[in-house]
This record gives structure tokens, C-alpha cells and sequence, in this order.
């Protein structure tokens, strides 16, 4: 059985107590988390949102360049008015480069992605200083308030890294 | 008080029953989901996803051509064999159009933004029909299952709309 034939048998579970069908399209809570896709990481249970509270961009990395169109579309169109930033310890990111994932696709798909930057990182705290930089120094990102923090996916603690008013 | 800071008090009760800790890098479903960022919307929740099961990929609407970075990570690095496509009911990428968007940005931030594709759409089950067949075109997109959905804000279900096997 596929996977997605699986989750429409839970989906049956949620549809069966889901008492949430009026919740306007604005995030509630005004802010936009930009995390990992790590699979142990789940944002809403991490950082105890609700259905409707914010928006959650997630991609490899939790990077906010490969974020922007969305953040972009969630300030100027849906009003928020602060960013979170999730990345986590054991990311997937520390583990390659940009040549080396390069030369695998070249190798095994015959394809050249030498136009791709795929964002690996070496520093975790670095990664989310970074990141807070990227959003600071944009012109397209309006002046809100940006926090950082780094996931313990040993502890399910989120650390601190950096805030930024 | 910023979100953030209670985003930092919600994390306590979960840090406090946390169970977890000895997850695998790689998703155990070996699945990736590609899902809208709206608020209203919780894949964990809706699909019956537990911490470590899934890739997790959400940005504005939900596009495939925004999260190709992160799939081709998920599948080249971590695993991942089956990609599951989730939109919307009153998405807010029905709502406007490239070029209002970027007129709105020229006024109100003094910034070209005719470069950035923001991805709206006029057809929320064609979106994912077009979704599902950039991953099936894509040489860069390994040859797996992909599922396309629906959720229905107003119900809590999952719609199905293609698969693709």
C-alpha cells in the first residue's frame, strides 16, 4: 500500500473530530516559521501551534533563501509581522556539499545541476546568524522582528541563537 | 511579548513529555509531503504523520517548482520514494496575480520584483495537476509515486485528484 493511501485512512480520523472549519485565511498569531523538513521536526507540536495561528515554510535546511516568494506572499498579502527561524541539531545539511551532491546526480541521473545551489551548511548557529542576515539586509523583507533557534532533536528543546528587533 | 518568546514557553511542555530523542536521520515512510504554508493547514495532524515518518516541504500554495531544491535532497540523501502533493480550498494564491503583486511591491517597498515567479493560480485542482506533472517531466525527480490532494479547509478532508504511479 502506498503512503498517501495511508494517510487518507488517518485523514478519515481528523475529518472525524475536526471542529476548526472557520478559521479565517490570515495567520492569527501574525508571524511566519521558516524550518527544516526534517522529518523528526514537527513545528506546530515544537512550538505549540494550532491550526490558524501562522504560516510554516519549510524546505532542506530551513534556509530563508530558498524562502523568500513565500515569506514575500505572507507579509504583503496575509499580514505578518514577525519570522521564526527553526534549524536543528543532526540536519542533513552538515552532511554534504554542493559538489558532492552535484557530481551524484551527474553520475546517477545524467543530469547537470551545476545552476543549483543546494544550501549545506558546516556551523548550525552559524546557519541560523546567517539566515537572520539574509532577512535583515533584504530589501523585499519588511523590518520585523527575526528569531533564530536550533532544535534539539535529542531533547525537543528549541535553543536560542539570535533575535534580531 | 513577541510570538517567539511564547513559542519558548509552549516548547517547555513539550521538551517535558518528549520521548523521541533516538530518531533516524532519514524519513521512516520514506515519503516527502509538499503542502501548502497556510496556517489553517497541519500535515502532522491532517495525515496522521509521527515524528520521523516524513519529509515535510511547505511554502506559498504548495508548489513543486519552489521545493525542487529540497526534493531532490530528500531523494538523493535521505531516501524518500513516494511524494505527496497537498492544496487547498480558499488558498490564498487564488487571490491575486503576479502582476498585482508586483505592482503592490513597486508602490509600497520601492523594489523591481518582475523577476520573482510568485506561482498564484486560478484552479485549485489543475494546480495540482500541473504540480504533479512538473515532478513526472522533471529529469531531476526520480520516477516514483506521486499523489495530489485537496484539503478542504471548510471539513478537515483530503481530496484526492491524481495519482500518479
Amino acid at each position: 500500500m502506498s503512503v498517501a493511501k495511508e494517510f487518507e485512512a488517518a485523514n478519515a480520523n481528523y475529518v472525524a473530530s475536526f471542529t476548526k472549519g472557520d478559521l479565517q485565511l490570515p495567520p492569527q498569531r501574525k508571524v511566519a516559521v521558516v524550518a527544516c523538513m526534517d522529518a523528526r521536526l514537527d513545528p506546530a507540536r515544537v512550538l505549540g501551534l494550532e491550526e490558524g495561528d501562522a504560516h510554516v515554510i519549510r524546505n532542506a535546511g530551513g534556509r530563508v533563501s530558498d524562502a523568500l516568494r513565500s515569506i514575500i506572499i505572507s507579509q504583503q498579502l496575509l499580514g505578518t509581522r514577525e519570522i521564526v527561524i527553526v534549524h536543528h541539531t543532526n540536519c542533513g545539511m552538515l552532511t554534504f556539499t554542493d559538489e558532492g551532491i552535484r557530481d551524484k546526480i551527474r553520475a546517477d541521473l545524467h543530469q547537470n545541476v551545476d545552476h543549483i545551489a543546494f544550501l549545506p551548511f558546516g556551523d548550525l548557529e552559524q546557519s541560523v546568524r546567517d539566515d537572520i542576515k539574509i532577512l535583515k539586509d533584504s530589501p523585499l523583507v519588511l523590518d520585523v522582528p527575526v528569531t533564530g533557534y536550533l532544535y534539539e532533536v535529542e531533547t525537543g528543546k528549541i535553543v536560542l541563537v539570535e533575535e534580531s528587533q
